[in-house]
């Protein structure tokens, strides 16, 4: 895991809900920036959610990207206890398919901020990402890590579609 | 107010969620159940949430009602810090009407429920309508009182139809 | 089964809805609250519908939870008949996944309450846990069994997510 | 109105669907279609939706219209108690605009069914037609009527949009 | 299959429709009502919809039943050539489950009715079963038939939920 | 209006259409491209819809643009009936605002295709637009009013948001 | 391949989309529609984009086919860069099975035109056939294959729904 | 206006998003931190996108915030074509209220993120306090002043809700 203090952290609400989350520590790994994962329950764990969210800044984070299913209440939550940035990735409900986790996330009050992004998989990776440029307005490194990321993306599309893929 | 000690709690996220939510509180005094009402924000004042819910039960609460918009996290915070009984209350949200504020208080995991009323007005007054129901469980009074409710609620409805109502 | 007069009422539209509302009676089981299960088709045994919900009370039922899916009817209908608290169970429907089932149940007219929890099986487990927080109110065996399995739950939830579980 | 014995009965579940109702009762007075109107609540007169009914095919009607909004459960706990067809007009309702009123009727499990209309003013108006053709298969003056009616739409249909009307 | 003159049509758009639509036909059959079965592709076949339609009362139909999916214009576009009553039937869909085809197939405006049913199975079962009641308005074994299959439902509901079913 | 045979035709299912579908005919003014208007009603008219249809390419029609509302069926209907392009406008429907007629225009099976604009005003003035790009293939003077009527727009954007517009 | 400068411009914002998209090359074809089809991915080649659309008009293209999915840019990009008429078709996507791709890309602001299509593999197909009905208003062989497409397709729907098909 | 280089970038599709998007000038404003606003139109202006994006972090940018309503592409075109961290605000629409903003900005492809807030002003607000945390990652007055706004705004929630406010 790459080394350091860890400056991104990763949580969600739930143990099945890591095969989603993953992607965006591997995202994070990939690009070398230090992270940390819990998981942490608004609904059972609610001390241990007081206790993350309040001590986050603290501790040295710049980003919290958390992770949650159906009535997802733990991004806003986080976000209500702590200035850190706090991106959430709704995570694919059964029954809902994950429109009950999106709306749950992104229709925050004004006042207490969450950047959302998409449903499952693609929002993971992307949370890293974006918590990859907000470490990197401060950190060359992560700058780097990103363009590269970036550029490799692009250079990865191919021209025409191919039958066999 | 109907005196007493209270024994529903009504909360909410926001004084602009009174309009609705004091339906809910009319009703109880409608029947006679004591009650106390107080301002609650998840997001803007996560300390008061924690206070009051953790002594929800040894201040002599037997249900709290709570009404919140958008993406709702109070009835479902409120619940997982309190054995009382939660009733949630979605509140007609701007954009999206209450479905937000609706799926963001039903879709709870497992493990922690909230019980979930209509969107808005109805719901408000059903509420305090099922806070009646539980409380009535151990209360006479509160039983009769509900009964009574009830009676004069199908008294009430017409035969026909009426071209001037 | 748990010994003893059946305080909670665990009802459902059809034997199809049993892999989902069996969960509310393992709950309940889990707990020691006595109940009892039943099939009450709104549609298709009406009689046996009023017969169910008319005699609810005077059998000493404390609670009912009702589960039904698609145009979701028998909640709503059992707590028109009776005043004992009715908590609905959206059944996930085959072609809208609940969602039909869930609006048909929670907005209920003002006057008419059913505490409505999440579609499924979770709405299943929730379903018993409210029914036993509201049994609690009077009966101190079931809250202690209730705090203790909030207790565990707490307890069980670990700290890092794992790769393999 | 219409003379005779009603071969059509429509109800709704409140004083406040009249609004909307009143476009059937008018289409089916316009096809001299005897008919007759009653509000009976699904939730707040139970013992009078069974009456109605149980009674409704020996009393002589052909076709009822039953409309409802939100937790809409009127048309189909009159189809479970009657061989008469049942056709449902959703009422638009107020966070919803309807959507749950449509679903809740709509969507009735295999066994006992409801001819649902449109939302609203213009599904009220259908009811009223597709009750005239029910009728109409046994009753020439309300084909006639009702071939006249359509004819009429027809040729009502102006040829080019006008800019004022 | 049942003898005698078809009095209910069932069509469909497609060949594709039809392990939902025979369920519509296996239910008339099961009450002994003659009908007929075609496909009608109101988007490949136009001709023959307005063949069909304009054809129908003609041809001694009393009631069609017709199945659609996704852009459903059969039912509609049948309905408004001819003043037999239609009911239509949603078939479920790849992309959206059959809402379309719901919408598609309910939402007519005033002065053209469709009856229309739940999406799928179930909705083609009541299809069938709403055509029996209309046809049982003027057929006395046709009624008797369609109470002795509701009797039969009501008496096939066990009283119990069961592990092994 | 512009003079010359029409080589677009702008239909809509009633008069109420108008007031979205004039941004069509203006925009098509504004083009200077040949068009004719007509209420063409699929329920209501279904005999002109099927004359329409089969007479528009002979009558020189290159693109039909149709508008229509709720159970929208004219986009689709008159494509079943003539190989003309046709584009359609989801009118927006009273209770569901449009979603209702954007899934019946939308989603017609493989075979018969609508080009479908968004719902309402924007989407006549798309349909216009689109109908000019296409005539514009094969008229140099539709290609020149169509990239000046584009560039007029870029150069028409403002650098900053004003307070006062 | 059809032979011939490409006429038709099929795209897509990934390979993921091929099996969808193939579907449009395919009927293109059958039509002998002379066509190319690449890759261009709005967020991840930008510039390619760019390059694609400002060429599209000299290089010869009278139809643009664009697919992509979720948050879908590709097609309304574009259509912002290019006179040459855009059709867009809406993949289907994991967590909401297209309704995002469909409204991302049909709801453009007034100004800048796209046509849409059905979600998935009938979009894609219909797609082609628009397009090629585009290109028929000025290529009588084009019109000519066209016209034989929808004669074997009307040919091709049988009389009545088969058992075993 | 706050003094100094501009370090985020607010930009919307429309003069008509200014009054949503104020919102966040307002409260970047009060935040003291240093921002330009300009409108950029994705489909009206594709070239000034490519060159504000192309530009932003040049020019000194940490956060760009973009407002955009129907099918929204400006978050994400900015998003795929610069590093710097992108948020987007889902402008309310007509027909389908924001809805339709919402997905098209939140539902983003694997690779480039867009942390999306809530439909209309709070959003706008909660766009600019999220980037202000992100600013404060590497500026301490921007960290202090942000303190200060959730101070104050806890300090204001009242405690129990007030008839007339």
């Amino acid at each position: 895991m790459a080394k350091g203090r860890p400056v991104v952290g990763i949580i969600m609400g739930s143990q099945s809900d890591w095969p989603t989350m993953r992607n965006a520590a591997e995202t994070l790994e990939q690009l070398g920036i230090a992270h940390e994962t819990r998981i942490v329950s608004a609904h059972r764990t609610p001390d241990r959610l007081v206790d993350y969210a309040k001590t986050a800044r603290e501790r040295g984070l710049k980003v919290i990207v958390a992770g949650a299913g159906g009535a997802a209440h733990l991004p806003g939550m986080v976000a209500s206890m702590t200035p850190v940035p706090v991106f959430g990735v709704p995570i694919r409900s059964k029954a809902l398919s994950g429109l009950d986790s999106l709306l749950s996330i992104v229709q925050m009050p004004g006042g207490v901020p969450v950047g959302t992004l998409a449903i499952g998989r693609s929002g993971a990776i992307n949370a890293a990402l974006l918590a990859a440029a907000v470490v990197a307005n401060g950190d060359d490194a992560a700058a780097r890590a990103l363009d590269e990321y970036r550029a490799q993306q692009t250079a990865g599309v191919g021209e025409t579609p191919l039958d066999e893929d």
